[in-house]
Parts: C-alpha cells; sequence; structure tokens
C-alpha cells in the first residue's frame, strides 16, 4: 500500500467498472492509452528511485487497542514517524530520540482532537507540576533561530552546491505559494524557503506531518508534547512551531479519533484519552520487529513526473488540469517493505 | 461555538494557564494589549455583519447513533449542510433539493471514507441495476461548462459591475494561489478565476465543501451521490467536479469515522456501513425543529480584518506571521443562532 495516492471521486458504479470491466473496455492500443495516473507513476519507478528509511529515524507508536471495536477494526494500532532529516530541527529530534530511548511515552496518552487541526500527545498532567512526570536527563533546550535553517547551514547539511541549490527547485513548472518565496523537498520531506536563490529555509505544517507543542515563546517545547495535522495545512505555523516529522503509517488510527469536546479539542473527561501502550525508535525493536519502509527519491525523475501529474492530472477521470499545486496535495510515496 | 476557530498547539501547561490564570498574568494596559486573534475579531464583529442562511438553503442529514458509542458520544449525530449559492451549481443544487423533498436518502448509508480525501454516501447498491434504487422524477443532466460559470453570468447573477468584480479580490493583500489567477470569496463561498479581472469563476475544494460524486466524462452527477472533503484541501478535482455546499455543523460525525479498507476508501463489509436516517431541506422541518445558521458576511470589514489576522498572526502565540495564506486556510466563520 502505497501512501500518497489520490483517488477521483468515483460513484459506486464508476468503482463497479473500474473493478470488474476495466481491462475489457479499456483495450486500447499502445498509442491510445491514456495518461497514467500519479499512482501508476509511482507503481512503475524503478527499484533504484526508492530510500531506505533507518531504523534511527523511524519512531513507533502503539495504542491500545479500539475500544469501539467494529468490524475490521480490533487488534493493535500502530503508528509510524519517520523524523525529519539533518540538519532541520536536531534539537528537538534528539531531544525525541532521548525520549523515546528512556520510553517516557508509556502508559501516557493522546490528549487532544481538534477536528481539520491536530491529534496531541503527551503528558496529561503537563500543567500540574504536582502530577507532571519527569522528562529525562539530557534534553536540551533549543532556541527558536532553529525554526529555520540558514541557506549555508543547509547547503553544509545537505552538501548541495549554491547553484544546485537554486537549480532544485519544486515545482518543476512554475505554480505559486502564498506562504513562501519557494517550496521545494528535500530526502522525502517538503520545505519552503524565503526565494528561489538564497535565504532561510523551513519544513511545511502538511497533513501527517509532526510538531512539537509549547508554551508561550521564546518557549520552544521539549519534544516530549507532540501533535500530528490531520486537517487542511495549517501552514500559519510554519516557523512557529518546530516540525520533526511525519507520519507515514497509521495515521488513520489518529485522524478518525472521536473529537475533544473541550477547548482547543482537549478531552474533557479522562477516560476519552486514547493510551499510548509504547513508543519506540525502531532500531531498538528486535530485528524481527522493526517495520522496514522506503520513500520515493524527491531527487529522482520518477518523484518530478510524478509531483507533475499530481499538477496536471490528465488520466481519465479528469476533465480540466489544474495547471498547479500547492505542495501539502503532492505527498511523498511511501512504501513498506513486506518483512 | 464558531466554526473556522483555530488555536495554536498550546502543550497542556499553556492550556492549563490560559484557562486559570490568564487576566491576572496578562493585566495589560490598553496600549499594550496584545494583537487580537482572528477568533477575537470574529466574536467582536457587529450583529449586522452576520448574515441569516434561508431554511431552504440547509440540508439537514441525521445519522443513526454512533454504535461504536463512548463518552459523550451517544445520541443523535447530525449534519447540516449550506447549498451552493446562485449562479454557482444550480443545476445539481435544484436536484438535490427534489432529492431531499422525495426523501431519497432515508435509509441509504455512508459506503466511503478515505483518509485525508473524502466521506461519500449514497446508494450502496447504485453500481448494480437490479439493486439500484431508482431516482426521483424531474432530475436534470447538468453539463459539464456548468462546472465554472462565465464573469459575466456570474456579474448578472452577483449583481456586480465589472469594476467592483474587479476590486473585490481576495486576499485584501497580495497572496499567490497555484491553481488559479485569483481566489476569492462571495456570500460565504470560496471561489477562484482565471484572473483578477475577468474570465470563468468556479468553486473551490476546501475542506467541509460538498460535491457530486459522478461517472467518467462526460457524465456530472445527479446528486444523488455527495461526498465531502476530510483533509488537505484536493483543489485538482476544482471545475473536474460540481460542488454544491460545504458542511456548517456536525463535519466531525464523517471525518472521525472509521476509514474503509477497500479500494479509494469504501468499506469492504455492509455492516460498516453509516446508515442514514433522513436528509431534508430545513424548510420542511416544523418551524420549532429548524436549525438557524448566520454566517460572517465576506463582504463585510469584520470578514477582511479576520482574513488579514488568518495571515498575519500577531496574537501572542505567533513568533512570524507568514505574511499570507492560501484561501482552504481561511474558512467563513458560521454561527448557530440560539433557537
Amino acid at each position: 500500500m502505497v501512501r500518497g495516492m489520490k483517488n477521483p471521486v468515483a460513484t459506486a458504479a464508476l468503482c463497479a467498472l473500474l473493478a470488474t470491466s476495466l481491462p475489457a473496455a479499456f483495450a486500447l492500443t499502445e498509442a491510445a492509452k491514456p495518461a497514467p495516473a500519479p499512482g501508476e507513476i509511482v507503481n512503475a519507478a524503478p527499484e533504484a528511485d526508492w530510500v531506505a528509511i533507518a531504523p534511527d529515524d523511524l519512531l513507533v507508536m502503539t495504542l491500545a487497542p479500539d475500544p469501539r471495536g467494529g468490524a475490521g477494526r480490533t487488534g493493535e494500532r500502530r503508528i509510524v514517524i519517520q523524523l525529519m532529516p539533518a540538519p532541520f530541527s536536531q534539537g528537538w529530534v534528539s531531544n525525541i530520540r532521548k525520549l523515546a530511548a528512556a520510553h517516557w511515552w508509556d502508559g501516557l496518552s493522546i490528549n487532544r482532537v481538534q477536528d481539520n487541526y491536530v491529534v496531541q500527545w503527551g503528558d496529561a498532567g503537563g500543567g500540574d507540576k504536582l502530577k507532571a512526570r519527569p522528562l529525562p536527563a539530557g534534553l536540551v533546550a533549543v532556541p527558536e533561530r532553529d525554526y529555520t535553517v540558514s541557506a549555508d547551514a543547509y547547503r553544509r547539511g545537505a552538501k548541495v552546491s549554491r547553484k544546485n541549490w537554486a537549480n532544485r527547485s519544486y515545482p518543476p513548472i512554475g505554480h505559486d505559494d502564498p506562504y513562501a518565496g519557494r517550496t521545494t523537498y528535500w530526502r522525502g520531506f517538503p520545505f519552503a524557503s524565503a526565494s528561489a536563490s538564497d535565504g532561510p529555509a523551513w519544513p511545511i505544517h502538511c497533513y501527517g506531518m509532526v510538531g512539537v507543542g509549547r508554551n508561550l515563546s521564546p518557549d520552544t517545547g521539549s519534544g516530549a508534547e507532540l501533535y500530528t495535522v490531520i486537517g487542511h495545512a495549517p501552514r500559519h505555523l510554519d516557523r512557529n512551531i518546530a516540525l520533526v516529522g511525519r507520519v507515514i503509517e497509521g495515521i488513520e488510527h489518529l485522524s478518525s479519533l472521536p473529537r475533544g469536546t473541550g477547548p482547543l479539542g482537549f478531552y474533557e473527561h479522562p477516560q476519552e484519552r486514547t493510551p499510548i501502550i509504547s513508543v519506540r525508535l525502531a532500531s531498538e525493536l528486535p530485528k524481527a520487529e522493526q517495520p522496514r519502509f522506503t520513500y520515493l527519491s524527491t531527487e529522482s525523475d520518477s518523484f518530478a513526473r510524478y509531483a507533475d501529474a499530481r499538477a496536471n492530472r490528465r488520466d481519465p477521470f479528469f476533465v480540466t488540469p489544474a495547471g498547479g499545486a500547492d505542495i501539502c496535495n503532492i505527498p511523498v510515496p511511501v512504501r513498506r517493505v513486506p518483512g
């Protein structure tokens, strides 16, 4: 199952047609073949275009089984998060690796679900010093300036020359962005920057991105309180909160949780919270239990063709290609490697 | 409860602070008062800026109670949809009024929930002619050209002069849009157009917008099969599917449904579908049961200030205002009128 697939809004009738009679109905010659859908481009990408994600970059969160039950909905709920690559947000990412190693989140809970915004987890007693769970030793306080990375630091970290930085510009055709001078991809993540040729760069709040809850400025959060986006990209948070990764599997276990009815979507009753059984770096799990994932290299030709097809849908369902796309509407495809 | 409020990602500690000690901690003089948050601007808008929605423009869908139960989650699930204003999508909207008057959806179900995409409802047997529920008489077949409205038709329908059309340009400050020459608001809905001064206009697929499922072109759907957006705005669907309204209350009853595990997010087992008890125009309900709503006039100064604040967050949580926003990140505020 590849994430990042999007499908037209077909009726049940069309769905039945696609499932049963498509090969016969569309026995087309090569010349008349319809343009590939973005998902078909992804499925056809050569193995060499898929990049393995290191076990040390994968955070595995296991939730208690869904008490609401229902067909096909019992059993374990597992969410996998890919951590942000250097040089972005590395202070918080390092804290998160320490918190996971200390098993700090085990037995805590999901405390907030706000529709079209975020799901948030951590220490529900964190607002009360007497009840708060102590943080492990060795966490660093990260300054606000680390919400962004300077062009020089980015080029050093990314080993990109100034020339290539200017060239490696997403999107492949001219799109505008209301929030930044440029948007681009780097190692499987979406980033924005102040201009096409220079200036600081920062990660983008797209659906499924994971960020660090915090108190009022100059606090930037430790990484103990995390959230993920479950609605339209809240990009006003870009450069205002640290982003540390993105959910690459199991987001539906978070996005389908009952919404909280308290202020900001916090649950009003403790029994509404979803218990966290454990959060582990995949590298800490026994080898046989480590989940393995690859992402479609955002530096590959396959990705460029996929992004172009997302911005210009020419597959049969579509009448008018958009001629553009915002970066959060072009999610980076991720694949689970059968284990 | 006003929809369209968005909150920063505060920690539990900050939430506790805001709830308990803010008045004391922030006993500020008028001069030092922090800039208002978008929600504060909305709450301060004068009564005259709120526009009543006609009962004939409200569709009320009642779902069976949630079998999953849970604290605060029993009882009726009601979703209210505001229908699209003329001159947009009126062929489909007229079909939908006829379908509601015929009680056509009663006893049908929600059949598809695809994460970060759509929830879809209608006749689960629609793909099978022997099982399909017959449509009521008098529905019209709407042509594809009605996905958009020409500038002339828009100006006639909206009673706007060419000069005012060019002037009433959202956003108030210069933002870019990757999908269209311009985005704007009209009577509480988001629209795009080919250019700032002329060309066709069309409704936008933002979170909560309601559209018409269809088969392959040139079919445009009747309005019997509907969906709503529950993820990042899938704007590649703009101009490719008819949009007929938006959910203004109860979207959480749809967005938190279990995701379907079949292709395109269709449920694999009939028992996973959520039964629809009824769909009615509010105007058909007894007067005492008619829900009443107002929206913040998108033509008001209050709305312009709200949109500006959404694009430039200056309230205390924020460090760096974005300097822009995409139209789907500025939802039109809606208020339920106490009945």
